[in-house]
């Protein structure tokens, strides 16, 4: 993928760290491309025809060839277009860069959502508990400055970006710079890297984001 | 990774398909490796140390360095192993193999978990509701003999090693020839490639390893 003259399309939702991964990935190999606004209480037959399985978006349509999946699409990314890369090339960093962003979907991701719903007060407690457990973990993982190293944004960074989304764009406070003090650094530095601050959302779209989401949820578990 | 030569350990539990994928992988690459036999229900040292983050196997331990999770696992020795390629060189083919592997993880080990316990019959009918679903889609998505194409075991297919698990040793009919025609051929093809049937359990191999599983969900839920 060159940065220009191919065609790139976009389908998202503003507020979903989902497509704001895919974003940064874009916007960090300046790979220009159009952006399509969803609506996730009515799909648009666009969203539909290009993400049958899921229905979800964001969804990369690279020359008509479509493409979905946040983590899938930055490393389709990452593999098409060489400049500043995002996976590490030693295939052993590259590997430990795979799990981290897994576990970042299958743990904190999970964890986080919890918490921030927190329906009751036992259910709180418990999603608190959960959050932290993951969090320790990356507190441990965390290098100097981004999870890829000094100054470098890398995969497990963009895959962590519902971090300082919640933390620093909807002041959900996940956790304290006393309990988890790179952590807490790191998502002020990750948010305020030119790239990054450029795409995040401002609060009130991330609430819109956040209502939609919620009725789409709703509207599932009624079918 | 060369053939021989290296360090190469794998920690696992025979009737795992999680396992069982990682072991294809090593076979088609004809990578010697030292296996061992891991104990759900009294973990070992060495997995606890290899795996701090999980705790689960598989873990592979490449010259000292550990690495999780299948998926991650079976891609780090596709990386350092260049014969008999398992995942696309073509970025896009490469994208959607991801996919469909994220899909099988996602959404068919899930459904057939379900399937498989059944607790009761609405229960039961949920989940093969769920089930058909998901492989509606990978029938769809099969080629002529595996997913990556005539004759060429690649990424989908390894992370399929669950059907033809319950399928063809558990004798657990997921689907039948009318419903599934062409995973039905899949599954016997793929179960009887030599790499495959020279690596899978024994039928009672198979039950030990879903009592354990069983016994160490059900002591999980007490804590």
């Amino acid at each position: 993928m060159a940065p220009s003259q191919e065609e790139v399309t976009l389908l998202g939702v503003v507020g979903s760290p989902f497509l704001h991964r895919v974003q940064i990935a874009l916007k960090l190999k300046g790979i220009e491309y159009k952006y399509l606004e969803d609506d996730l209480n009515n799909k648009s037959d666009l969203l539909l025809k290009y993400n049958p399985v899921h229905k979800m978006i964001p969804v990369l349509v690279h020359n008509e060839k479509p493409i979905s999946e946040s983590l899938v699409i930055v490393e389709y990314i990452d593999d098409t277009c060489e400049q500043n890369p995002i996976l590490p090339s030693d295939f052993y960093q590259r590997a430990l860069a795979h799990f981290w962003a897994q576990f970042m979907d299958d743990k904190c991701v999970v964890a986080a959502a919890k918490f921030v719903l927190k329906v009751d007060e036992k259910e709180k407690e418990k999603a608190t508990e959960e959050l932290y457990e993951a969090l320790k973990f990356l507190e441990n993982e965390l290098k100097d400055k981004f999870f890829a190293g000094e100054e470098i944004i890398g995969f497990v960074d963009i895959a962590a970006v519902f971090i300082p989304l919640l933390q620093e764009v909807a002041q959900i406070q996940l956790f304290t710079s006393e309990k988890f003090p790179k952590l807490f650094k790191w998502s002020k530095d990750f948010y305020n890297h030119p790239v990054v601050k450029e795409i995040m959302p401002f609060k009130d779209q991330l609430f819109v984001y956040f209502k939609a989401r919620a009725q789409s949820l709703a509207a599932k578990k009624k079918n």
